[in-house]
Parts: structure tokens; C-alpha cells; sequence
């Protein structure tokens, strides 16, 4: 499964509503199974309640039959849930939380966060643990002690170093621990094709938001469980995921990704994010040319 | 110099205005320097637009003579700008800003978001480096850089560990490459006696807020340059620092002091954030006990 997590592209610091809703409008026709909007991609963080409110509503309007699951992470549980009550009034398929941090959070209060919002939505909910953005880091214990509250259906969890056969140990052991129903997911884009093969059931994609059928190039063979074509297609997107490692992180290539196919305006990330200097545009659009990316045709 | 972060506490997730007015009320007679509202301590990470203004409005109303400083940081750079307006209508002696972040922050986006905000205001700006909240790591070149910008007044610094030579080191070769007008100022309290000895001219004091006294006992003799004097009165707080140390920082410390002491009803940290346990409380009270604090007559 590929769920893929779009940008929430903005112009003079107000959400770009026309760019967006035609970066749902790309997804929803593109064959991805979800999409996951206010995720760490989509600048959830940096949004007010009122605008995430709007971009809930308008990606689920827009992305008509595809299910659209809603980040509703925040720094206060009564803020997670004003966005939990955005999220059902939109009609969300689920929603995607994150402990999000200022203080360090400790396991218990991880955990209550999680019971309060698993109590107070019928939602189906997907943890998310990023340690890189949220400073948290989950033990395997906790994921148990999450797993098994009402509503939980999935953990994203962060890449790990190593091959497909440490990674399959990894997920095994995380699967013994969890309830039946809960899946495992994998972020980290460049992981993506060894987790796959590796067990993880969804892969929650940060360059399916924005190219969505590169994305799905990896998933489709890992489907049918061809793994060296799958491994072949994560191979073919390596110059993408240098990228990535290059400029510190996903979020500001496939935000310089959009803005150089028109699918965002320049500028598009909140400041005091700064989208990538000149010389590290003219590299990304050389890796897209190289990779034949203009206009998505395969 | 003695500024006293004050926590913002709680009662059903709102401000607990009455406590509030009473807890400035208390510093604003106790004998320090300034009050700083809405920084960490201040929860201001965790308060809404609307929120904040209104603590920034009641801190200066209530402090009357007793300048009062506003925390400004926020994730989003426009945000910022609005919590300056609220400090400027508020009546705000100067502003305290930290680079918060969700995702990472190059050292460029961190100077124009200081760039910005120097540009927009006359009010003098404290630079707040507290890398355990931020998770940004400045460097001595961009606290040159940004101590250059107009209106930057003090640089609240970090503890590091190291002795009163060690620690005069480090303050002489930050002011070596700081402007002379700009000043630095301790954080950490426990690390603060000796800091203040080595030449640090403030200290940004999370126990001032909620016991002026005991912060007043270590400043006191520091302005007569009294080492023996102010050594032997942060020791004499030791068991206090040890509780920061124990219970993973000083928040949830000063939060069950204020609850203890009747000056914050019980649980007025914003959720996700739980106060200490039961035996976590008890320890804290007993330290307050043999400390002979109650009513902070000294």
C-alpha cells in the first residue's frame, strides 16, 4: 500500500489553496491507495487550526473516492483534538499523530496522549513516530501499550540502517509485540523498497505527494513481490534520495521538486524555512532531468 | 541582573488568570530585575495567538514598575510577528526569541528569522540559545551574526559543564566576537552561581519565577562580588537543582513547587505534559521543607 503525503504549498504566507487542491487533484488520479495530508510534509506544524481545518476539508473534497487520512499532531492534546474534530467534520478515512515536543515528552505522557484521542474518535488511527521532528523516541514497549488502545490500525515507523534480511528481523519482532490488525508501515523514502520486501505493509511516502508514479514504480513490483525490480526502481530514483541526504531532509527538495514543475510557487515552505539556494535548485532539476521528470509520463 | 521566568499555569487547559496575576504579583514586590513571561517555563510554546497576548497584557498591567520581557518564539516566522505586536501593545520592556523548530533550521534560516523580526521592531531582543528545546545549535559565527542586527541586546547562553575558570573562558571568548553593548546572560539554574562569577551579566532564572527569594539569594552576593557568598547559597539550593536533574528539567519541578505552595492549582501544565507523581510530589515537597521555604520568608 502507498499512501502518499503531499505539501501544503503556501504563497505569502498564506496556504496556496489553487496549487494545493491541484496537487490533490494529481494524486487522486495518479493510483496511490491514500493520501495523508498535515503530515510533516504537508507543514502541519506551522499551520493555525483554521487552516488546517481548510486543507482537511478541501483534500477531502478533492480527492473524491481516495481515501484521505489527516495529520493532527500538535504540541497540546486540546489542540490535537480540535484537529481530531477538524478531520471527522471533513470526513477523513483516519487520521496520523505524532508526539510532537517542546519539553521532552516522557512514555506516559505519550501514552495518555494517545488513549485520550483513541477515547474521543472512532477514527482509525495511525501512529507516527518520527523521532527526527518530534525529539521523541518510542520503545518497543510503548508501541505495544499504543497498539493495543481501541482505534490504532498502524505505525509508521523510522527507517533503520541495514539490509533487507536485518530489516525483516526488525520487523518480525515488532510484529510479535503488536495486535493482529496493526500494520507496519515504513517512512524514509530511501528505505522504502527494503521494508517493503521486508514485511512493512505501507509504505507512507513523502515523494508520492509529489511524484506520485515514481513512487508507485517501487510499490507495484513489491505487490507482486518482484523484488529485483522493486529494488531495480528504488535504484533507478537513488539521485532523489542523495538529495534527500544532501539538503537535510526530504522536505525542502520536494518542495524546490514542486516549485520547478509549476505545481507550487516559489517559496512555498513556511519561513523561516528557506527553500534551497540557486545552486542546490539547479541540482535538483539536473536529477530531474536526468530522471526524465517533467511531466510525470513514464 | 536578575530576570524571573514565571510559569503560565493552567486550570481546564485556560490560563488560570488569578494565579497568574498572583504569581507576578509576588515577583513583581520580590526584589528582581525584570520578568520574562511566555518563555519555556512559560509554556509559551503550548498557548494559542490569543492566549499569549493576553498573558503579555496581564504580566505588564500587574508588574507595574518591574519591566517585563515577552517570549516571542514561535515555529512559523509570521507567528512571531504577531506575538511581537501583542509584546509592543502590551507595553513590553523587550522581547526574548528562540529559533524553535520542527524540522531542522540552517543557520540561515535562524539569521533572517532574527533579521526579520530586528527589522520590524524597536523593542530590545534578548537571542534565547536553549538547544534542548529548539534543537538548534548555534555557533559562536552566527551569534556574531546575529548580535550585530539592530536592537539585539543579550544573548541568553546554555550551562556547560566546567568550573568558574573554564566557564570564564567561554564568556570571555563570546565577548570577544560579540559587540560591546550586547550582554549574556546564564541559563540553567544550577549552573548559574558560577556563571555569574565568570562574567555573565544576567541570569535567566527558572526559579525566580517561583521562588524570587531563593534565586535572590545567589544574586545578591554576586553584585558585590562575593564568590565564597554566592557559592555557599546555590549549595545551599543543591537539593533543588538535584530535583531538576532527577525528574528530566526544571518544568515539572517549578510547576509542583507552584502547585505545592498554592500559587497554581494541581495539574497546570498543558497537556501533553503531566505533572510529577505522587512520590515525585512528596519528594519535592520534603526538599521544600528542609529548605524551610513555605512562604519564602527568608
Amino acid at each position: 500500500m502507498l499512501s502518499a503525503f503531499p505539501l501544503t504549498p503556501l504563497r505569502n504566507d498564506q496556504v496556496d489553496e489553487p496549487a494545493f487542491l491541484r496537487i490533490i487533484q494529481r494524486l487522486a488520479t495518479s493510483g496511490v491507495d491514500s493520501i495523508t495530508v498535515l503530515g510533516s510534509t504537508g507543514c502541519a506544524a506551522y499551520l493555525s487550526p483554521d487552516e488546517r481545518d481548510r486543507v482537511a476539508t478541501l483534500a477531502v473534497q478533492q480527492a473524491s473516492e481516495v481515501p484521505v487520512w489527516v495529520g493532527v499532531s500538535d504540541l497540546r492534546t486540546s489542540r490535537v483534538l480540535q484537529h481530531v474534530e477538524s478531520a471527522e467534520r471533513a470526513g477523513a478515512a483516519g487520521i496520523l499523530l505524532a508526539p510532537m515536543s517542546y519539553q521532552p515528552l516522557t512514555e506516559n505522557d505519550v501514552f495518555e496522549l494517545f488513549r485520550t484521542i483513541s477515547a474521543r474518535t472512532s477514527l482509525p488511527i495511525t501512529v507516527y513516530d518520527n523521532p527526527g521532528t518530534t525529539h521523541f523516541t518510542f520503545t518497543q514497549e510503548l508501541y505495544g501499550r499504543i497498539a493495543s488502545l481501541p482505534g490504532i490500525v498502524s505505525i509508521k515507523i523510522p527507517p533503520a540502517p541495514g539490509d533487507r534480511a536485518t530489516t525483516r528481523k526488525r520487523i518480525d519482532g515488532l510484529r510479535a509485540i503488536l495486535p493482529e490488525h496493526v500494520g507496519i508501515g515504513i517512512s524514509g523514502d530511501a528505505a522504502a523498497a527494503t521494508a517493503l520486501l521486508a514485511g512493512c505493509d505501507t509504505w507512507y511516502s513523502v515523494i508520492a505527494g509529489t511524484l506520485p508514479l515514481a513512487a508507485l514504480s517501487i510499490t507495484e513490483p513489491a505487490a507482486r513481490s518482484d523484488a529485483e525490480a522493486t529494488v531495480a526502481a528504488s535504484e533507478r530514483l537513488e539521485p532523489l534520495w542523495a538529495l534527500f541526504a544532501r539538503y537535510g531532509g526530504s522536505l525542502r527538495v520536494v518542495a524546490a521538486i514542486a516549485e520547478q514543475l509549476g505545481l507550487a510557487a516559489k517559496d512555498s515552505l513556511p519561513l523561516p524555512i528557506q527553500g534551497l539556494d540557486a545552486d542546490a535548485r539547479s541540482h535538483v532539476a539536473s536529477v530531474l532531468r536526468e530522471l526524465n521528470i517533467h511531466d510525470e509520463s513514464r
